[in-house]
């Protein structure tokens, strides 16, 4: 792990790695391996971070419990990836063949069954609050996936209903991260608003450049396959944006609003969509949503951490992966 | 709902249902339409009786907490049901259309999840000790399904196999109900041990006779085709009493065996273990159990709930359904 924000925290996250891999240890060799498998394949762990910034930040000194936290962030957010990969059919995930695609869809089911259990065991003995937070995340992310569906191949999908659907699907539970590292660090009311409001429109501006990269990102970087959610039909920003395109927005409508794509039309339709200014204007979206966040971070002093949680910031609105 | 259990508990059991519709209502019709589909279709309400009825046997009297406990388990439990028809391709759950025939595996999965969600925000606000009731049996039931699958088609499976299997699977969360119910009534450790045991038990029971009723139940009763456990592989005490039959042993050992199979071969299995021992056995067994069990209620003084206790152990190994 090299990302610029590690270093302040790269103690905490070494043992948030190891207590996830403990926590995933069950009676059955095969579960285990699963878990294990999907934790340790190549994640950003963005979430463990901002939970572990945010309570740095605000000045927490006794980590257990933030840590405990960070990895059940993760956990939970790894048995959300693994139920994904069987509803989006996605074959790879961060360079590795799907949970499913290896160990089939069954057991797949069960491990991120398993996995969801064991966060929510993780962060149980820690205060109601924190539950509340957690579960309400939880809950939100559902209801996002649901949206989402409700807008696959969609043409009438508008900007509102993508960020409603991203709100749920990836901005909760970040925002969740910063409000449970800042609480858990003593932090009032209105310092845990102000970080979970940061880490919200972070997790916004994450969302929107991840759309971008299913579009410009290289392959053997992203460790997805380039046009996934084309193929999916998942509404996306970049695609909403490109298909208000004067040139080539009839076009991509028809392609976005088919049942069946091939790859070959999906590599058409990414041709397209890099013809027009949508990747563009999503980049300018997503960095200015990502700068005008850090006044947010006023309410905390400064600090080794609110450096890193900006460093952080920056790198997700200029990452290629 | 007219099980003999019901009447000393109706207005909680009531307030139950009614709770568990309100909660899973969300901001996506669709999805809380999944969810009340599943919730709604007929039931027994075991686990929330197993709760209540604890609850008010050890003496409680403020059943708010009781009541939400209840509603999660019962909640949780239909999560794990949803993922499992999709695991096990059953088309008929309690008499109607498996959710994810009805609505997709996609959506399926997402419901599933929020419904775990749900359940999990339900008993958050509760004490640590019943978070941890809850996501113990949680990932019991998680390991259970992965023993479970590892002895699908395997002649080898013991008795003693199929115990451990059906106690993640089964028991631990009828246990777990017993000792929140208890322990929400302020019972001791000694108190809250000996109800979560019954309870225990009680599961060890149920799941047999569940088993038992796959080969000899009445499809219009029981509400699932008769046979699916034979169809999908599962180990079964049935199956597992007569493979070791002396005259259709090795016959039903060949069937079990099998990687794929159709329904006149399992409607002879049926017919095979219907000519040996093995249901009566098995009946016996659960009976047995069910009775060995009785003694472990002396923690608890007298009471209709006691009583309703004793019925709804009794109703379990004489029921058709």
């Amino acid at each position: 792990m090299d990302e610029p924000w590690y270093s302040s925290i790269s103690d905490d996250l070494e043992k948030v790695e190891r207590l996830m891999m403990d926590t995933v240890r069950s009676r059955n060799p095969e579960l285990t391996e699963i878990c294990r498998y999907v934790l340790g394949t190549n994640g950003k762990r963005i979430r463990p971070s901002i939970c572990l910034l945010s309570y740095r930040a605000c000045g927490g000194r006794s980590p257990g419990k933030a840590r405990d936290a960070a990895a059940a962030l993760e956990i939970i957010h790894n048995a959300t990836l693994i139920h994904d990969d069987i509803n989006d059919q996605g074959e790879l995930r961060r360079g590795a063949q799907a949970a499913y695609k290896k160990y089939s869809i069954g057991k797949s089911i069960v491990a991120g069954d398993f996995l969801f259990a064991l966060g929510y065991r993780l962060i149980g003995s820690s205060s109601p609050e924190v539950v509340d937070f957690i579960v309400d995340a939880s809950v939100a992310m559902g209801a996002g996936e649901f949206d989402q569906k409700e807008f696959e191949r969609n043409i009438e999908v508008t900007e509102d209903d993508y960020i409603k659907i991203i709100e749920g699907k990836t901005a909760r539970l970040m925002e969740c991260g910063a409000k449970i590292g800042s609480f858990l660090a003593g932090a009032d009311d209105k310092m845990i608003g102000g970080m979970g409001e940061f880490a919200f429109r972070t997790g916004i501006a994450f969302q929107i450049v991840d759309d971008v990269l299913d579009v410009i990102g290289s392959e053997s970087i992203t460790g997805k396959r380039t046009g996934s959610d084309i193929m999916e039909g998942k509404p996306t920003l970049p695609m909403i944006y490109a298909m208000q395109d004067p040139v080539h927005g009839d076009e991509l409508k028809e392609i976005f609003g088919k049942k069946e794509l091939g790859w070959p039309e999906v590599a058409d339709a990414i041709e397209m969509i890099k013809k027009t200014d949508s990747t563009k204007r999503c980049m300018e979206k997503a960095k200015r949503i990502a700068e005008d966040s850090r006044p947010l971070l006023d309410v905390i002093e400064d600090s080794v951490y609110k450096r890193s949680l900006i460093d952080l910031s920056d790198y997700i609105v200029s990452r290629n992966r």
